[in-house]
Protein backbone atom coordinates (compact mmCIF):
# COMPACT_ATOMS: atom_id res chain seq x y z
CA UNK A 1 0.00 0.00 0.00
CA UNK A 2 1.14 3.28 -1.02
CA UNK A 3 2.55 5.70 1.98
CA UNK A 4 1.73 9.47 1.30
CA UNK A 5 2.67 11.69 3.95
CA UNK A 6 1.81 15.90 3.11
CA UNK A 7 4.53 18.42 4.18
CA UNK A 8 4.46 22.51 3.63
CA UNK A 9 4.41 23.41 0.10
CA UNK A 10 6.50 26.45 1.45
CA UNK A 11 8.29 25.32 4.50
CA UNK A 12 8.94 28.57 6.96
CA UNK A 13 12.45 27.72 7.27
CA UNK A 14 13.10 27.32 3.53
CA UNK A 15 14.68 24.01 3.58
CA UNK A 16 16.02 24.03 7.03
CA UNK A 17 14.92 20.58 7.65
CA UNK A 18 12.93 22.05 10.34
CA UNK A 19 9.77 21.13 9.44
CA UNK A 20 8.17 18.43 11.06
CA UNK A 21 7.83 16.28 8.15
CA UNK A 22 11.47 15.74 7.82
CA UNK A 23 11.38 13.72 10.90
CA UNK A 24 8.56 11.50 9.21
CA UNK A 25 11.08 10.91 5.95
CA UNK A 26 14.03 10.59 7.86
CA UNK A 27 12.00 7.98 9.93
CA UNK A 28 10.72 6.14 6.39
CA UNK A 29 14.21 6.35 4.97
CA UNK A 30 15.65 4.34 8.34
CA UNK A 31 13.56 1.44 7.58
CA UNK A 32 13.92 1.77 3.76
CA UNK A 33 9.43 2.42 2.67
CA UNK A 34 8.99 4.33 -0.69
CA UNK A 35 6.72 7.30 0.66
CA UNK A 36 4.72 9.55 -1.60
CA UNK A 37 4.30 13.41 -0.56
CA UNK A 38 1.15 15.60 -0.96
CA UNK A 39 2.36 19.42 -0.78
CA UNK A 40 -0.27 21.86 1.54
CA UNK A 41 -0.48 25.79 1.46
CA UNK A 42 -0.73 27.43 4.37
CA UNK A 43 -4.82 28.16 3.19
CA UNK A 44 -5.49 24.36 2.60
CA UNK A 45 -4.04 23.07 5.90
CA UNK A 46 -6.87 25.15 7.63
CA UNK A 47 -9.66 24.08 5.51
CA UNK A 48 -11.91 21.11 5.71
CA UNK A 49 -9.82 18.49 4.06
CA UNK A 50 -6.73 18.49 5.76
CA UNK A 51 -8.40 19.30 9.15
CA UNK A 52 -10.50 16.29 8.41
CA UNK A 53 -6.98 14.78 8.56
CA UNK A 54 -5.51 16.93 11.01
CA UNK A 55 -7.02 18.29 13.56
CA UNK A 56 -4.52 21.23 14.57
CA UNK A 57 -3.91 21.82 10.79
CA UNK A 58 -0.68 20.85 11.01
CA UNK A 59 1.45 18.71 8.69
CA UNK A 60 2.27 16.34 7.85
CA UNK A 61 -0.20 13.38 8.38
CA UNK A 62 0.29 9.64 7.45
CA UNK A 63 -2.04 7.88 4.91
CA UNK A 64 -1.82 4.63 4.03
CA UNK A 65 -4.68 2.44 2.94
CA UNK A 66 -7.34 2.96 5.35
CA UNK A 67 -5.21 4.23 7.83
CA UNK A 68 -4.98 8.04 8.30
CA UNK A 69 -2.53 9.32 11.32
CA UNK A 70 -1.55 12.59 11.71
CA UNK A 71 1.15 14.00 15.02
CA UNK A 72 4.74 13.05 14.35
CA UNK A 73 5.73 11.26 17.41
CA UNK A 74 2.15 9.12 17.02
CA UNK A 75 3.73 8.22 13.05
CA UNK A 76 7.12 7.79 13.77
CA UNK A 77 6.11 5.07 16.55
CA UNK A 78 3.78 3.58 13.64
CA UNK A 79 6.60 3.34 11.21
CA UNK A 80 8.90 2.09 13.77
CA UNK A 81 7.09 -0.68 15.53
CA UNK A 82 6.32 -2.62 11.73
CA UNK A 83 9.70 -2.44 10.56
CA UNK A 84 12.69 -3.12 11.70
CA UNK A 85 15.56 -0.60 12.02
CA UNK A 86 14.23 1.47 14.51
CA UNK A 87 12.97 0.04 17.99
CA UNK A 88 15.10 -2.78 19.10
CA UNK A 89 13.54 -6.35 19.61
CA UNK A 90 14.11 -6.85 23.19
CA UNK A 91 11.22 -5.73 25.06
CA UNK A 92 12.81 -3.63 27.83
CA UNK A 93 15.03 -1.92 25.26
CA UNK A 94 12.34 -1.15 23.15
CA UNK A 95 10.29 0.45 26.17
CA UNK A 96 13.51 2.40 27.06
CA UNK A 97 13.51 3.47 23.22
CA UNK A 98 9.96 4.35 23.76
CA UNK A 99 10.58 6.73 26.70
CA UNK A 100 13.30 8.55 24.58
CA UNK A 101 10.43 9.54 22.14
CA UNK A 102 8.47 10.86 24.71
CA UNK A 103 10.90 12.71 26.49
CA UNK A 104 12.43 14.50 23.43
CA UNK A 105 8.48 15.69 22.81
CA UNK A 106 7.00 15.76 26.22
CA UNK A 107 10.50 17.42 28.31
CA UNK A 108 13.17 18.69 25.79
CA UNK A 109 10.74 20.31 22.89
CA UNK A 110 8.09 22.08 25.26
CA UNK A 111 11.39 24.28 26.43
CA UNK A 112 12.31 24.62 23.27
CA UNK A 113 8.95 25.84 20.98
CA UNK A 114 9.19 28.51 24.13
CA UNK A 115 12.48 29.98 22.74
CA UNK A 116 11.59 30.23 19.41
CA UNK A 117 8.11 31.39 20.34
CA UNK A 118 9.64 33.83 22.43
CA UNK A 119 12.23 34.28 19.49
CA UNK A 120 9.52 34.55 16.64
CA UNK A 121 6.25 35.10 18.00
CA UNK A 122 7.02 37.22 20.41
CA UNK A 123 10.48 38.68 18.70
CA UNK A 124 9.19 42.53 18.74
CA UNK A 125 7.85 42.50 21.99
CA UNK A 126 8.97 45.13 24.34
CA UNK A 127 9.41 42.46 27.22
CA UNK A 128 11.61 39.98 24.70
CA UNK A 129 14.79 41.11 25.33
CA UNK A 130 14.77 40.80 29.60
CA UNK A 131 12.21 37.01 29.06
CA UNK A 132 15.10 35.40 26.49
CA UNK A 133 17.55 34.86 28.94
CA UNK A 134 15.33 33.62 31.53
CA UNK A 135 13.56 31.44 28.55
CA UNK A 136 16.83 30.23 27.20
CA UNK A 137 17.61 28.87 31.00
CA UNK A 138 14.90 26.78 31.05
CA UNK A 139 16.18 24.97 27.64
CA UNK A 140 19.92 24.88 28.98
CA UNK A 141 18.49 23.08 32.25
CA UNK A 142 17.20 20.48 30.27
CA UNK A 143 20.25 20.13 28.18
CA UNK A 144 22.35 19.90 30.78
CA UNK A 145 20.68 16.83 32.02
CA UNK A 146 20.57 15.41 28.87
CA UNK A 147 24.16 16.27 28.26
CA UNK A 148 25.08 14.69 31.36
CA UNK A 149 22.73 11.54 30.77
CA UNK A 150 24.31 11.12 27.57
CA UNK A 151 27.96 11.34 28.54
CA UNK A 152 30.64 10.08 25.91
CA UNK A 153 28.07 7.37 24.64
CA UNK A 154 26.76 7.80 20.67
CA UNK A 155 23.31 7.64 21.31
CA UNK A 156 21.20 7.56 24.17
CA UNK A 157 20.38 4.07 24.89
CA UNK A 158 22.69 1.53 23.14
CA UNK A 159 21.74 1.69 19.41
CA UNK A 160 20.46 4.38 17.44
CA UNK A 161 16.72 4.24 18.44
CA UNK A 162 13.50 6.16 17.10
CA UNK A 163 13.77 7.92 20.22
CA UNK A 164 17.49 9.18 19.01
CA UNK A 165 15.81 10.32 15.40
CA UNK A 166 13.38 11.82 17.51
CA UNK A 167 15.98 13.45 20.07
CA UNK A 168 18.52 14.62 17.19
CA UNK A 169 14.74 16.19 15.69
CA UNK A 170 14.21 18.31 18.53
CA UNK A 171 17.32 19.53 19.21
CA UNK A 172 18.50 20.49 15.67
CA UNK A 173 15.88 23.11 16.30
CA UNK A 174 18.56 25.26 18.49
CA UNK A 175 20.79 25.09 15.98
CA UNK A 176 19.85 29.21 15.33
CA UNK A 177 20.25 29.77 19.03
CA UNK A 178 23.95 28.69 19.03
CA UNK A 179 23.08 27.34 22.52
CA UNK A 180 23.73 23.49 21.64
CA UNK A 181 27.00 24.39 20.97
CA UNK A 182 27.46 25.08 24.56
CA UNK A 183 27.05 21.47 25.46
CA UNK A 184 29.70 19.36 23.13
CA UNK A 185 28.34 15.79 23.40
CA UNK A 186 24.93 17.44 22.27
CA UNK A 187 26.27 19.14 19.62
CA UNK A 188 28.07 15.79 18.21
CA UNK A 189 25.09 13.76 19.26
CA UNK A 190 23.40 15.80 16.63
CA UNK A 191 26.03 15.81 14.14
CA UNK A 192 25.67 11.62 14.31
CA UNK A 193 22.17 11.78 13.75
CA UNK A 194 22.71 14.40 10.82
CA UNK A 195 25.83 11.73 9.57
CA UNK A 196 22.76 9.37 8.97
CA UNK A 197 22.37 8.09 5.07
CA UNK A 198 18.75 8.03 6.02
CA UNK A 199 19.09 11.72 7.26
CA UNK A 200 21.06 12.71 4.35
CA UNK A 201 18.16 11.81 1.98
CA UNK A 202 15.35 12.69 3.81
CA UNK A 203 16.79 16.21 4.20
CA UNK A 204 17.67 16.55 0.84
CA UNK A 205 14.30 15.47 -0.49
CA UNK A 206 12.47 17.91 1.80
CA UNK A 207 15.13 20.44 0.58
CA UNK A 208 13.98 20.29 -2.94
CA UNK A 209 10.70 20.76 -2.32
CA UNK A 210 11.48 24.23 -0.96
CA UNK A 211 14.02 25.23 -3.91
CA UNK A 212 11.97 23.59 -6.49
CA UNK A 213 14.94 20.85 -7.63
CA UNK A 214 14.90 17.48 -7.37
CA UNK A 215 17.73 16.07 -5.23
CA UNK A 216 20.76 15.32 -6.69
CA UNK A 217 22.18 11.69 -7.29
CA UNK B 1 6.03 -8.45 39.86
CA UNK B 2 5.53 -5.73 42.03
CA UNK B 3 5.34 -2.10 39.87
CA UNK B 4 6.59 0.48 42.05
CA UNK B 5 6.08 4.33 40.77
CA UNK B 6 7.50 7.32 41.88
CA UNK B 7 5.58 10.46 43.30
CA UNK B 8 6.17 13.49 45.22
CA UNK B 9 6.83 13.66 48.95
CA UNK B 10 4.67 16.83 48.98
CA UNK B 11 2.87 17.63 45.67
CA UNK B 12 3.39 21.60 44.48
CA UNK B 13 -0.56 21.54 43.73
CA UNK B 14 -0.74 20.17 47.53
CA UNK B 15 -3.19 17.16 46.28
CA UNK B 16 -5.25 18.63 43.27
CA UNK B 17 -4.01 15.78 41.15
CA UNK B 18 -2.37 17.58 38.69
CA UNK B 19 0.95 15.94 39.75
CA UNK B 20 1.99 13.08 36.68
CA UNK B 21 1.94 10.27 39.01
CA UNK B 22 -1.75 10.73 38.84
CA UNK B 23 -1.84 10.39 35.33
CA UNK B 24 0.10 6.87 35.94
CA UNK B 25 -1.90 6.19 38.65
CA UNK B 26 -4.75 6.36 36.63
CA UNK B 27 -3.96 4.16 33.75
CA UNK B 28 -3.07 1.40 36.41
CA UNK B 29 -6.45 1.95 38.03
CA UNK B 30 -8.18 1.42 34.42
CA UNK B 31 -6.09 -2.15 33.67
CA UNK B 32 -6.57 -3.09 37.85
CA UNK B 33 -3.17 -3.27 38.60
CA UNK B 34 -1.57 -3.18 42.44
CA UNK B 35 1.22 -0.80 42.92
CA UNK B 36 3.55 0.35 45.42
CA UNK B 37 4.27 4.37 45.37
CA UNK B 38 8.06 5.76 46.76
CA UNK B 39 7.76 8.96 47.87
CA UNK B 40 10.65 11.44 46.87
CA UNK B 41 11.55 14.65 48.33
CA UNK B 42 12.49 17.61 45.74
CA UNK B 43 16.45 17.40 47.12
CA UNK B 44 16.56 13.33 46.61
CA UNK B 45 14.69 13.86 42.82
CA UNK B 46 17.83 16.18 41.55
CA UNK B 47 20.12 13.41 43.18
CA UNK B 48 22.06 11.04 42.20
CA UNK B 49 19.81 7.48 42.59
CA UNK B 50 16.61 9.11 41.35
CA UNK B 51 18.97 10.77 38.39
CA UNK B 52 19.73 7.59 37.64
CA UNK B 53 16.01 6.26 37.15
CA UNK B 54 15.05 9.69 35.62
CA UNK B 55 17.50 11.66 33.63
CA UNK B 56 15.41 15.42 33.95
CA UNK B 57 14.82 14.85 37.81
CA UNK B 58 11.51 14.59 38.08
CA UNK B 59 8.22 12.00 38.89
CA UNK B 60 6.74 9.54 38.54
CA UNK B 61 9.35 6.71 37.02
CA UNK B 62 8.03 2.94 36.79
CA UNK B 63 10.30 0.15 37.57
CA UNK B 64 8.78 -3.32 37.31
CA UNK B 65 11.49 -6.50 37.37
CA UNK B 66 14.55 -5.75 35.37
CA UNK B 67 12.96 -2.49 34.02
CA UNK B 68 12.63 1.15 34.69
CA UNK B 69 10.94 3.61 32.69
CA UNK B 70 10.48 7.57 33.20
CA UNK B 71 8.12 9.68 31.15
CA UNK B 72 4.49 9.99 31.79
CA UNK B 73 3.68 9.29 28.14
CA UNK B 74 5.71 6.32 27.98
CA UNK B 75 4.84 4.65 30.96
CA UNK B 76 1.14 5.09 30.43
CA UNK B 77 1.81 3.58 26.86
CA UNK B 78 3.59 0.70 28.23
CA UNK B 79 0.54 -0.52 31.04
CA UNK B 80 -1.55 0.20 28.17
CA UNK B 81 -0.02 -1.67 24.99
CA UNK B 82 0.32 -4.70 28.27
CA UNK B 83 -2.97 -4.58 29.92
CA UNK B 84 -6.32 -4.33 27.94
CA UNK B 85 -8.57 -1.62 28.62
CA UNK B 86 -6.61 1.40 27.45
CA UNK B 87 -6.09 0.73 23.74
CA UNK B 88 -8.46 -0.79 21.05
CA UNK B 89 -7.81 -4.34 19.84
CA UNK B 90 -7.89 -3.10 16.27
CA UNK B 91 -4.84 -2.08 14.70
CA UNK B 92 -5.51 1.10 13.01
CA UNK B 93 -8.10 2.36 16.04
CA UNK B 94 -5.38 1.44 18.46
CA UNK B 95 -2.71 3.70 16.02
CA UNK B 96 -5.67 6.58 16.38
CA UNK B 97 -5.66 6.15 20.38
CA UNK B 98 -1.76 6.16 20.23
CA UNK B 99 -1.91 9.39 17.87
CA UNK B 100 -4.59 11.19 20.62
CA UNK B 101 -1.90 10.58 23.43
CA UNK B 102 1.24 12.37 21.43
CA UNK B 103 -1.47 15.07 20.41
CA UNK B 104 -1.88 15.69 24.12
CA UNK B 105 1.91 15.46 25.15
CA UNK B 106 3.36 17.45 22.36
CA UNK B 107 0.31 19.77 20.89
CA UNK B 108 -2.05 20.32 23.42
CA UNK B 109 0.44 20.00 26.76
CA UNK B 110 3.25 22.44 24.99
CA UNK B 111 0.74 25.93 25.33
CA UNK B 112 -0.59 24.51 28.83
CA UNK B 113 2.69 24.92 29.97
CA UNK B 114 3.81 28.09 28.47
CA UNK B 115 0.84 29.55 30.25
CA UNK B 116 1.66 27.77 33.63
CA UNK B 117 4.97 29.25 33.22
CA UNK B 118 3.55 33.15 32.48
CA UNK B 119 1.65 32.44 35.61
CA UNK B 120 3.71 31.25 37.96
CA UNK B 121 7.60 30.80 37.04
CA UNK B 122 7.41 34.45 35.47
CA UNK B 123 4.46 35.48 37.51
CA UNK B 124 6.41 39.02 39.11
CA UNK B 125 7.62 39.75 35.67
CA UNK B 126 7.00 43.34 34.73
CA UNK B 127 6.21 41.87 31.27
CA UNK B 128 4.01 39.07 32.47
CA UNK B 129 -0.02 41.45 32.84
CA UNK B 130 0.94 41.85 28.95
CA UNK B 131 2.18 38.80 27.65
CA UNK B 132 -0.16 36.08 29.33
CA UNK B 133 -3.30 37.34 26.90
CA UNK B 134 -0.92 36.16 24.13
CA UNK B 135 -0.16 32.94 26.21
CA UNK B 136 -3.89 32.34 26.30
CA UNK B 137 -4.34 33.02 22.95
CA UNK B 138 -2.47 30.56 21.62
CA UNK B 139 -3.78 27.85 24.65
CA UNK B 140 -7.19 28.89 22.67
CA UNK B 141 -6.23 28.52 19.39
CA UNK B 142 -5.64 24.42 20.48
CA UNK B 143 -8.43 23.93 22.30
CA UNK B 144 -11.10 25.57 19.81
CA UNK B 145 -9.54 23.21 16.99
CA UNK B 146 -9.31 20.35 19.78
CA UNK B 147 -13.47 21.34 20.69
CA UNK B 148 -14.14 21.66 16.73
CA UNK B 149 -13.10 17.67 16.60
CA UNK B 150 -14.44 16.18 19.55
CA UNK B 151 -17.84 17.60 18.78
CA UNK B 152 -20.87 16.07 20.80
CA UNK B 153 -18.74 13.10 21.06
CA UNK B 154 -17.30 11.08 24.70
CA UNK B 155 -14.39 10.83 23.77
CA UNK B 156 -11.84 11.48 20.96
CA UNK B 157 -12.19 8.50 18.67
CA UNK B 158 -14.66 5.81 20.17
CA UNK B 159 -14.42 4.39 22.94
CA UNK B 160 -12.38 5.93 26.09
CA UNK B 161 -8.44 5.25 25.84
CA UNK B 162 -5.06 6.41 27.05
CA UNK B 163 -5.64 8.80 24.20
CA UNK B 164 -8.15 10.09 26.51
CA UNK B 165 -6.84 9.48 29.47
CA UNK B 166 -3.81 12.02 28.40
CA UNK B 167 -5.97 14.51 27.01
CA UNK B 168 -8.09 14.46 30.11
CA UNK B 169 -4.96 15.07 32.58
CA UNK B 170 -3.38 17.70 30.07
CA UNK B 171 -6.66 19.57 29.95
CA UNK B 172 -7.10 19.52 33.72
CA UNK B 173 -4.13 21.44 33.90
CA UNK B 174 -6.33 24.15 32.74
CA UNK B 175 -8.88 23.97 35.40
CA UNK B 176 -7.42 27.08 37.32
CA UNK B 177 -7.19 29.58 34.93
CA UNK B 178 -11.02 29.15 33.37
CA UNK B 179 -10.42 28.79 29.59
CA UNK B 180 -11.69 25.31 29.72
CA UNK B 181 -14.99 26.61 30.75
CA UNK B 182 -15.05 28.37 27.39
CA UNK B 183 -15.03 25.22 25.51
CA UNK B 184 -18.43 23.07 26.65
CA UNK B 185 -18.03 20.15 25.04
CA UNK B 186 -14.32 19.96 26.57
CA UNK B 187 -15.25 20.59 30.29
CA UNK B 188 -17.90 18.07 29.99
CA UNK B 189 -15.37 15.65 28.51
CA UNK B 190 -12.68 16.11 31.38
CA UNK B 191 -15.70 15.62 33.52
CA UNK B 192 -16.45 12.55 32.03
CA UNK B 193 -12.73 11.82 32.71
CA UNK B 194 -12.60 12.81 36.67
CA UNK B 195 -16.32 10.65 36.95
CA UNK B 196 -14.18 7.79 35.94
CA UNK B 197 -14.24 4.90 38.84
CA UNK B 198 -10.53 4.55 38.09
CA UNK B 199 -9.51 8.20 37.67
CA UNK B 200 -11.49 8.83 41.32
CA UNK B 201 -9.44 5.94 43.12
CA UNK B 202 -6.19 7.59 41.49
CA UNK B 203 -7.25 11.04 42.89
CA UNK B 204 -7.90 10.07 46.23
CA UNK B 205 -4.82 8.13 46.09
CA UNK B 206 -2.38 10.97 45.56
CA UNK B 207 -5.13 13.16 47.74
CA UNK B 208 -4.12 10.92 50.52
CA UNK B 209 -0.17 11.63 50.48
CA UNK B 210 -0.88 14.93 50.10
CA UNK B 211 -3.26 15.00 53.29
CA UNK B 212 -1.38 12.50 55.44
CA UNK B 213 -4.50 10.52 55.28
CA UNK B 214 -5.21 7.09 53.75
CA UNK B 215 -7.86 7.18 50.96
CA UNK B 216 -11.65 6.57 52.04
CA UNK B 217 -13.23 3.59 51.49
Amino acid sequence: MTITITAFERSPDGGKGLARDTRVRWALEEVGLPYAVRLVSFRAMKEGAHLALHPFGQIPTYEEGDLALFETGSIVFHIAQRHAGLLPDDANARARAITWMFAALNTVEPAILELATARIVEGDKPWTKESLPLVADRVREKLKQLSARLGDADWLDGAFSAGDLMMVSVLLRLKPSGILDEYPNLSAYVARGEARPAYKRAFAAQLAVNTGKPPAG
